[in-house]
Parts: C-alpha cells; structure tokens; sequence
C-alpha cells in the first residue's frame, strides 16, 4: 500500500522538487500529507493526476504518517520535528537546526548512509557542502584529504523561490534601464555578486560559510579536517558551483583523481580540455548528478599534494530534495 | 601644447575607456589619433567636443605621436608595436603579446613603476592579474606572501563590447522563453558560468590561469611564488572579482592586514561585518579603484599564517584602460 509520507514546506521551491522527484521515480506513496504554513494552506498542488490540498500544520497533522520531509525552516523544524516524531513519524530535516546536534545523524547516502541508524530524526546538509562533499569523498576515501580551500558560486534557488523570482525581475527591469529594487536579497542580483547574507561570525566567516566547514567535518567523520571557504551569490537559478582545491595526505596522481570521480556514484565527470568543456551551471540543471572537471594538479603545491577542480549541482535537486529523497529509500521509502 | 597621444583599438570596449579618462583627467592632449582595423575605420569618436575620424592603422599611423596604446588584441600588437617604436613613439601594450618578453617590463604603478626605466614598449598585465594584484602586493611588500590560491568571477567585459552585449541580449531572450544562442562565448553566458574560455595546457591549466600565475610572479619579481587559479566567467557586465586565499611566511594579524589595504593607494576596503557590506561588481564599475573585503584569517591554517579576502576591480578601468593610462602618465603624459 506504500508509506504514508508528509511534507512540511510542501510549496516552497525544495518541497516541489521533492514531490517532483517522488513523482519521476514512481515511488510507491500510500497517503501523502502536503503541509504548510497557513499563508500556503489552502493552495492546492496535483500529484500524479490527482489535486491535493495544502494544509496548515497543526499537532495531529503528523498522525498515521511513516516518513515526513520537513524544508519550511530551521524555526519550523524545531516547532514541529518533535511534534512529528513523537507521532511516530521518522523526519528529514532540510533546516539547519539539528544537523550540528550530537545524536542526529547528518547524511549524505552516497557517503555516510550507516550514520542513519534508528534515528527518528536525520538532518539533510547544507546544499554547498552535499555538492562539494559528492566530489571531495570519493577522493578522501582512497587518500586522505588534508585541507579544502572552497569557493562557491550559488544559485538564488538557496534562498527560495521568491529569490528565482527576484532574480528574473530584477534581470528585466535592468535590461529594460530601471533600477534594481532588491526585496528578497539585500543587494542587486541581476548582473552582480554579493557575499552570501548570512550573518558573520566573529571570526569573519558567514554562516554558510560555517556550515561547509563544520558540516562536511561531522559528514566525513573528521573532526580536524582543514576546510576554508568563502560564499559567493551569483546570478544563476538553481545550480551551485564550487571551485575546490585541495592538499591530500600524500602525493596524488592527476589520473587516478579522474578514474576515482568518474567510477563515484552520484558524480559524472565532464572534464574535455581539447573541447574546452567543463561542467556549468546549465548542465546540472534538473538532474541528480553532481558535475565535476577542471581536474588538475595544483602546481602551486610542489610536492605534489594538491588538486583543482571544479563541481557544479543542482541545489534543489543532490542539494537539497534528492538527497533527502535517497534518505528516506534508505529508511525504506519505496 | 601637450603630448601627442595614439590608439591602436580605439573603437574596442578597452579603448572607449582609455578615450573616456583621458577626458575626464583632462590630461592635455597634443595630436589624438584614432587607430583601428580597416573594419572600424571611417567612424567618427566624439573628444572633447571634437568629432575625430578612426583612421585605419598603417606604416606611417605613428609618424610625430609620443605615446600609443594598443588595445586591438595580440596579432595587431605584433605587427605595429615594432612599426610604432621605430617611429619614435613609446608603446603600452594592453595585449599579451609581449607581457612574458625578457626586457619587457609589465607594469602595474602601484607596484612596479621602477620597471619602466626608458623601456620603448612597456606591457599592460592582464586583467584578472591586476586586480588581484592591488590587495595583494601592500600584504606581500610587508609580510611575504608565499602562496596564491585565487578563484575568478569574470565579466564580460574581458572578452570585449561584443561580449557584453551578447550576456545583455542573451538574458532578454532567455527572460522572454527564446533559447541562449551564443556567437562570442562559446557557452551560454546569460544564467550561467563557465570555466574561461582560453586554451588549456597540458597541465590543465588554461591561459587565462597560467597569465595570473605567471604574471604575477614577474611583477612581484618572485619568480618562485607559488599561485594557484581558477578562472571563471560569470554573467556580469565590467567588473572582475575574485576570491583570494593566502599564505604569507610567517603568521600574520587579521587587523594589520585591513590596517595595511586601508593605506593601500588604488584600493578601498568595504568590509563591514555587521551590516554585511562587503565588495561587490555594482561597486567597482566605473570606478578607479579596487574594493577588497572580506578580510579574515583563514582558519583552515592553524598557524596564523593564512588570510582569505575578496576584491572586485573594474575591468575596463584598473584592469586595463586606467593602468595603461597609469603607465603613460609615469613616462610623461599629463
């Protein structure tokens, strides 16, 4: 009869993608609860041919429910998580506010799926860090990576729909000679950049900034792992690029990094220099592969330590709802 | 009566510059001439209330100037800077032609001014290299740096006018559901990014990358500093940024870093935690100098030794036209 699933976020930008992606792999859903805040309630949304209506979330609404995916907020998810979960519902938290919590499993499958345990509740990573960490693991297992140097160039999707919708707007009001009246971002996105907008530490990192280092440290099981980064916004929709540079353990050989990545679940290797061919944006878009190329010796460390490369992902997609996805086939989700 | 003054590319993006601050500094001007392909000749440029005539480049173009800057690409550099100099005119080549040549010096004034010397033909540095190159020389002079990793956000501007009007009229098409089709970039540059489109070497790296890491050691007079780049354009119309990360020899203090870019000629900091405010392209366009924030210790080296920092440089301006007028200032013009 399937599992009955509820999604809380149903009408954000991850919650249609996860019912989207439910949709595509013919997963075999008994009842399916989409949940909202009550500005959504109401709205309806088809699945499979069939009109389903969006309901405000409330204390009952996890009953009789096996598998929640919660993508409405770090706030909502610490309201109604352990509403969810004494309701016997196993709940993936896309938020940010349990994924440091000792005890609550942070999991990318592709890497650490024996984290999930019995857990009731598993945090899914930050979009930034699952889309590096798809490229860097493979890597890691075979020899130990030292120090990541990360840069990112994200997609306006990470901030919600609201954010695409700016993005376009504000494209057209540009083109079109009018000024840019940023709502949703702080500054201009349209034909500019901007430090990611979220709050800096005292050390001067930001917090997705944060999130790559102290995230990818509990996912690899690594709690000294050396990780720099620095977050940029870029006017793109949806797909999150990411220029790694990392120093292994030992030396490591160019080929053996190509042969390990292209043999890697999840990763496809898009790395033609005679072409000039090279993963973008516009390849990752709307599919569940994280891209990676640019693969290369990094001649600035001498002894033969360090690679370049570069990884492109759908936020939305291996960023965000896949990967919560593939956490609940792993709990036994279809 | 001023100083007699040619453009070889007069009509090119880097060249409209040259001419824009040329006015705006009223640098007094003897003889102007306007020299281009026989494609653009025949134009008229307006000067200072003066319509002058694009003549078409040719043996005798450089008879009686004193200084000429070429902008029309490598291929045109090669053949007329040795026509030029045997004329009598001092040659700065915004091109790459002779940026390597030994006896060549490459000169951003800010750094290097004594290079010059009475040298005929002095090379303009690439872009990506002088912007970078204005937040980290004030660190290396005071505390030597001895590593560059650097991760690019490169405009459009870099690859010409016909570039930007191409992410200009590509974002109305793909805003208006039309599909991107790209004649001067290769990939689709509205929405997207992709590593640059320069040739890559046997060692992965390509051109553009190999000119920051090559350039770079010959303005610094470092031939062993170790830079690692990735360069990768992005749709936004003329500003460059890029992502720095550092390791200088020996530890190094966060607030003197700020304290030195703050005294830093040619560079403004931005770098408000609090408000969020860091630098971004909307700042630098149109403008002289570089703007460098996100200033940090890195914490992926725990020895005190790594500084991450981000700056955004007008391509046109500092990146090209501006430092080539710089240069001809330092050799006598205004």
């Amino acid at each position: 009869m399937g599992v009955n699933v509820g999604i809380l976020g149903a009408t954000g930008a991850v919650g249609e993608e996860f019912l989207a992606i439910l949709q595509e792999r013919r997963i075999p859903v008994g009842r399916l609860r989409l949940l909202a805040s009550a500005r959504s309630a109401g709205k309806t949304i088809c699945f499979r041919g069939e009109e389903l209506r969006v309901e405000e979330v409330g204390p009952r609404s996890f009953d009789g429910l096996d598998i929640t995916f919660f993508s409405a907020g770090a706030a909502a998810s610490r309201v109604w998580a352990p509403v969810a979960t004494a309701a016997g519902a196993r709940v993936i938290d896309n938020s940010s506010a349990f994924r440091m919590d000792e005890g609550v499993p942070l999991v990318v499958p592709e890497i650490n799926p024996q984290a999930i345990g019995d857990a009731r509740l598993i945090a899914n990573p930050n979009c930034s860090t699952i889309i590096m960490n798809m490229a860097v693991w493979p890597l890691h297992r075979v020899h130990r990576v030292r120090r990541i140097v990360v840069c990112t160039y994200q997609a306006a999707s990470g901030a919600g729909r609201q954010a695409m919708l700016e993005l376009e707007g504000q494209s057209r009001d540009i083109l079109a000679g009018l000024p840019a009246s940023p709502k949703v971002f702080p500054y201009q996105c349209a034909f500019n950049l901007f430090s990611h907008n979220t709050p800096i530490g005292e050390d001067g990192y930001n917090l997705e900034e944060r999130k790559m280092i102290l995230e990818t440290r509990k996912i690899f099981g690594e709690p000294g792992l050396a990780v720099t980064a620095t977050c940029i916004r870029v006017p793109v929709l949806r797909t999150h690029s990411e220029a790694v540079n990392l120093t292994f353990e030992e030396p490591i050989d160019e080929r053996e990094v190509r042969e390990v990545l292209s043999q890697a679940p999840g990763v496809t290797v898009i790395d033609d220099r005679a072409a000039n061919r090279f993963p973008m944006p516009i390849d990752a878009m709307g599919k569940d592969d994280c891209y990676v190329g640019r693969i290369r010796r990094d001649l600035s460390q001498e002894d033969g330590r360090g690679i370049d490369l570069f990884v492109c992902g759908d936020q939305l997609r291996k960023g965000a709802a896949l990967n919560g996805l593939q956490i609940a086939e792993r709990i036994g989700l279809g």
